[in-house]
């Protein structure tokens, strides 16, 4: 078993649920693989008890997608799979058409970087059913993720204030691609570099590091090993101070800190890793000024997130740059975002469209009909509101969004307000139509958007809710189709 | 940028921390990177308040040591890293260094499935200093996050008190080897098989499904969907009864169930997902039974965990199988393990051995000097206790093993009582020197390992804490060495 050699090399078309694929059988069995259908990927909730999502991982679903390929291996994988009688699950005609087949959705996504809302569909996938039903498992799996890790990282970011984030979790993270999915979101989400290198190799990320204690522990003082460290890479030296005793250890990279300076060098920075960071970041930065050292950083970390940071940054904590591990890389207080991928058109070929609810007891579960397009009005100020329309419906004259969990919260929006769709094209019948923008480019839009929104909906502790809703002719469709689903469920118990 | 299709391809040497990079510089620098050191990697505690650790992950660890190069293009992505200077950080001569190099480790571990302890070694690395440091990162990584998921997999399927426990959490998982790694490490801790599809090819292990909500949506009724459904794939039917309203689902799966019989196939089971899982299961139960489908297996899920089902068992609930996903494979209510890598000794070449200790405030954070292995003994009845013991110090005659955080707390073994040493060979000389269990093996040995422990210590809340601590001889030096530290640090003040 070669699993990191094996692992991604060959197709990941079966990075999926199995009922996938016994569902795909299924339509293609009795001719229904080609009917065309509509999903919406969305969530209902913001993650962290918060008032916003960044959405993220577009650029891994365009990726997954545009290698999509069963393998050989893969059918042959399939075909060996048996059911409770000890015979073949899959047909072999269906094996034969899943390795033939070719991809051939559209798909449109709110780009990466936006900032998001409950129930906004940030993936549309349209086109066979068959096809469009596969993507479910991995593209959950993809956007579900990067995009709980943005919003983590972007909370994080607004409690540092400005002071630069970094990203160190890899050791904790959720396996490999958490470690380094995660270091990707994190930098979108607004962090300043990751101290994992293959992510910085991969995605084109600033990596950060200089020691860690058990440098300090091989020699036999802390002295010699600052000086050591400083000899061999003066241009790069963050001194770790806590591995004996803090205070003494601001003084030793003060000591070494003037050698550098003789050398030409400058210092950059001092690094806390435990005890009171609040007492020792404001002691350690009255020695540092006191030597001279007013550019030298003061990295602090120890079970950081958002919390801890705003709590230090009101205790006027002298930290310059944070660096925050697990709590951000594995969203420690709530480790998954809860979006789902939902039917919500089909038509049989050459057919109508047929309008698809699914009811629940929970009305913030039950689904919103159509094909889907986001509006967002802003005015000078910012963002105003949001709107989830249909494409076919339209938008009324009058601009009116209403809450669909509580109708009698609606907002109307004056005539000719500035708007943009969010939603653009990314594959057209199977082709890549939006070229990846760097990674550079994803962080700026996040910046962007946050600016959009009034502080209000930004706060970390209780925010304001930003209005978002359903264009009113979409809402009186939804609750007919709702109506419709009660009357023929009497009907048929 | 080509995630899918690179991610994986090249080699993961650089899945580590930039420190660790730096400081392998430094190392070869001072000319100490052939120093012979030694490194175990541990947890402090268990994680979910359990009493219990079930050690996982070993695999991924042979196959990332075994495959591990710098590539061509790993040397010169490192190359191009630039200090504050904006010259490089790294040496060209180290960098050749890297490139050649090939491991040469000595590595010994805790075979995976085997039910471990706070401050037990489950990797003990020994070798070349830059070497063993360069391992921290990417086997915390492994060992963290796939014993965490295979603890809490022995959990869960523990409250589902024999009932199979199915893998359902891809779509939430932390990235695409978050669920890879996740489901064969579920798998590890007792479950019965996995939804995903890429997971069983990978790794061997059962898969499981039907279909979706989407499935059932699809068609004009529930009827006509479990219908089309049954006629394609008739002996792998598990009928979804909630998409409507549970118990009229019920009555439609035991009317296609009828007709399957009819045609020689036998119902595989229903599936509930949503309501009172309780009351529905108990009521479908009855309706399975008076219409005579008794071996019809009644599945359950809704973001269970262990504690959840513990409760439906206390109430009865009818429940045949468990389908568990997103609380399985993030561990939800802690989401990482807190394993460390720390070095416990140091020779240069031809010298002698120096014991090294971190000392830390807390006293659980201190460290063990020593190159450690780990003895469990046993009575007919079970594990009695487990003594972490130096392999060059051996064991007195009396056996004493003490608790370390208090040593008031200290067991006498008898003598001539049955013992067995964890920690077995699994690299010498960077050859590989075990070969790997195949899964089914590994989740055998966890089913043993976990019927050697009293149930008192399995217990879900509030365990009783087994016993396992230091030699008396080890712990003797451990404070001899912690006393030192004291004094050493007041003189350099």
């Amino acid at each position: 078993m070669d699993i990191i050699k094996t692992l991604y090399r060959p197709s990941l078309a079966l990075l999926t649920d199995l009922y996938q694929l016994t569902m795909a059988n299924g339509y293609w069995k009795v001719g229904r693989a080609e009917d065309e259908a509509v999903f919406h990927l969305f969530f209902r909730r913001h993650p962290f008890d918060g008032g916003y999502t960044i959405a993220c991982g577009l650029s891994y679903v365009i990726d997954f997608l545009k290698n999509l390929k069963f393998s050989r291996d893969d059918i042959q994988y399939l075909g060996q799979l048996t059911g409770n009688d000890g015979r073949p699950i899959f047909e072999n005609g269906f094996l034969t058409y899943l390795e033939n087949l070719e991809f051939t959705l559209d798909v449109n996504a709110i780009p990466e970087g936006t900032v998001v809302f409950p129930q906004q569909p940030l993936l549309r996938v349209k086109g066979p059913l068959l096809q469009a039903q596969l993507m479910e498992t991995p593209f959950l799996n993809i956007i579900n993720f990067q995009s709980l890790i943005a919003t983590k990282a972007a909370r994080i970011c607004r409690a540092a204030k400005g002071g630069a984030v970094l990203e160190f979790g890899l050791r904790r993270a959720q396996g490999i691609d958490g470690g380094l999915a995660a270091s990707r979101a994190a930098y979108i989400g607004g962090c300043a570099g990751t101290s994992n290198v293959l992510a910085g190799k991969l995605f084109d990320i600033p990596v950060r590091g200089t020691h860690a204690h058990s440098w300090i522990m091989a020699f036999d003082t802390e002295y010699d090993a600052f000086l050591a460290y400083a000899e061999v890479m003066p241009n790069n030296c963050v001194f770790l101070v806590d591995t004996y005793d803090t205070l003494t250890g601001v003084d030793n990279a003060v000591r070494i800190g003037k050698k550098l300076r003789k050398d030409g060098h400058e210092m950059a920075g001092i690094r806390l890793d435990s005890g009171d960071l609040a007492y020792l970041s404001i002691e350690a930065r009255k020695r540092l000024d006191e030597a001279g050292f007013h550019n030298t950083a003061i990295i602090a970390g120890n079970d950081l997130d958002e919390h801890i940071i705003s709590s230090l940054t009101h205790q006027d904590a002298a930290i310059t740059a944070w660096g925050v591990g697990t709590r951000l890389v594995t969203a420690h207080n709530q480790p998954s975002l809860g979006c789902v991928y939902k039917l919500s058109a089909i038509r049989k070929k050459g057919g109508e469209w047929q309008y698809k609810v699914k009811k629940s007891e929970q009305p913030m579960k039950t689904t919103t009909p159509g094909i889907l397009q986001v509006r967002r009005y802003v005015d000078p100020k910012g963002a105003v509101a949001d709107m989830i329309y249909d494409i076919h419906m339209g938008i009324p004259e009058e601009v009116k969004i209403i809450d669909p969990l509580n109708p009698s919260r609606f907002k109307i929006i004056p005539e000719k307000m500035k708007h943009e769709d969010l939603l653009i094209p990314v594959f057209q019948e199977g082709r890549q139509t939006a070229a990846v923008p760097s990674i550079a480019h994803i962080r700026e839009r996040t910046f962007g958007q946050l600016k959009l929104f009034d502080k209000s909906i930004l706060r970390l502790v209780n925010p304001h809710e930003y209005p978002s809703g359903l264009a009113e002719n979409l809402y009186l469709l939804k609750e007919d189709r709702i109506r419709k689903i009660r009357q023929f469920q009497t009907r048929v118990r």
